[in-house]
């Protein structure tokens, strides 16, 4: 998996930074993107990345306010203008439906893509298909506020096929067996047991993506053993008293909540514009003071999700 | 006056070219801006002009097509949370005030301002105040597209002072009696004509701009003698057809109107992203063939209003 942030600003867009958009490249043969947040000009910034508007196959909407959704209306409509027929669904808390569906019937805008709009009410599960698991919970914001936990599934250890060789097994339909874990009686009498020829298994990945919030216990259950977390830090350290009036967070308590969670990777986004050249590092600085796996986002920054070896 | 192109594509952004929008500085004491349309990311490009929000007194909405809306939501919460606290008027069709207020109440943004939105149904007279005249009439598109006639009303000629000295005419009142084009009895007995001492009325210049249109006759009225008109010319000359079938207007089309319509200059605009660096030309030659005085619209591209002696 890998992440292109759109959009790492606060608010209002600047020239640095847009209103937020984060795509999370699943890396599967489909080429699948799932979007985060679709800030006004979210689908300007796609023209500078490698993302097509058709491969976009959930868009997850952390919260209403504008810098967060505002972007929606011209995304769908410009992904049915380039021919896009694969289905769209958009998950995003109690409101997203009316938004999208008074936009897209007041400009005439119709979609030749079928658009499903799942309203999340108190978070839970949203998605579980053969591959990944989606759950989200209410984080603490203004307005109710999503954090997404998208958990790739374990993927079964390889054959060993040197082991294989060395057991003299023939090939053909019983390696799909001892593949499956079964124990397979081989044609000279033999019993062997699949388990002793399946490599240790693949853990999938885990990422956490939080919308705009101030630093809460619930983050710390969606972030834990992520590989990495997207957390908010609107605000530097000592800004503490501002980011609790304004419903965020500072850059140490995002780094306290990667840290309590075990997470292995923090990515500080959603950045004030009060932070400029001049004082932007010093926001990575004292994350990593609490937390040293820590990045900060810029627009049209990617990262890679990394491989961790964890204890299950 | 002066106009400031924030957007000059068609349907939807390109990296060259935004979605609507289009700025009218009246050049008066206030610096007060109006805005003809406002496509998602009108606010972004906005960061690149000498534009200010506070400053946008009216927006006018051609028609409620998303490449011409869907940046209205954020550029009003922006206003506000830059401090603005001058009214603001919308002006658009039938339709502008549920899409601004669903977006404005379910993102949870209020506005510091006074916010008045005027729903234009069949068009006619919008605005009549001291300095300007509006007017605005239907054209000929998908959905109702409207034209918007933007006339300065004239303002008085000068008091001719050489004249005013040689006829030995004392200061004081008297010289604001002249400059009222009264009839005014001199402490020696003269009785003097005061539009004699007046020079000649200055003509107020009239800006039309248009919404998406195939040819028609309204937009003729509109543009009547304009000094400026600016005409969408998605297509070029010879893509009539196609022209017709999506509603739009060509090159030669735009020109044929501006001719007809006596205006002065006249500003090609609304381009489709098919027309690039080596064929945008093309378009200019072809509606010069039959107006001269034609131009090419593009992003953040300005135009002075020209001043025109015009026959009443």
């Amino acid at each position: 998996m890998k992440l292109t942030f759109l959009g790492t600003g606060a608010g209002i867009p600047a020239k640095k930074r847009n209103v937020s958009s984060l795509a999370l490249h699943l890396m599967n043969k489909q080429n699948s993107v799932w979007l985060f947040d679709c800030g006004e000009a979210t689908q300007h910034q796609i023209l500078y990345t490698s993302v097509k508007l058709r491969k976009i196959e959930n868009i997850f909407i952390t919260h209403l306010h504008g810098d967060h959704i505002y972007g929606l209306p011209g995304l769908l409509g410009s992904r049915s203008f380039q021919g896009a027929k694969a289905p769209l669904t958009v998950y995003g808390p109690v409101g997203i439906h009316s938004f999208i569906e008074t936009s897209l019937q007041i400009s005439g805008t119709y979609l030749n893509y079928p658009l499903k709009i799942v309203e999340v009410d108190n978070g839970g599960l949203l998605l579980d298909n053969d591959k990944y698991i989606v759950t989200c919970s209410k984080l603490d914001h203004a307005l109710p506020s999503f954090g997404f936990r998208v958990q790739e599934k374990d993927l079964p250890g390889p054959l060993l096929m040197e082991e294989v060789n060395q057991a003299n097994i023939p090939a053909g339909p019983i390696l799909q067996k001892l593949k499956n874990g079964e124990d397979v009686i081989l044609p000279d009498g033999r019993i062997v047991q699949g388990k002793s020829f399946i490599g240790p298994v693949k853990r999938g990945k885990i990422v956490t993506i939080l919308g705009d919030t101030r630093s809460t216990e619930s983050a710390i259950t969606l972030a834990n053993g992520a590989n990495t977390l997207v957390h908010e830090a609107t605000f530097a350290k000592n800004e503490e008293a501002l980011a609790h009036q304004f419903f965020h967070s500072t850059t140490a308590q995002a780094a306290e909540v990667a840290q309590r969670a075990g997470a292995h990777q923090l990515i500080l986004n959603h950045i004030s514009s009060r932070y400029q050249k001049d004082n932007i590092e010093q926001l990575v600085i004292e994350a990593r003071d609490i937390f040293p796996n820590t990045f900060i986002a810029e627009d049209l920054s990617m990262f890679e999700v990394p491989a961790v070896v964890r204890n299950k």
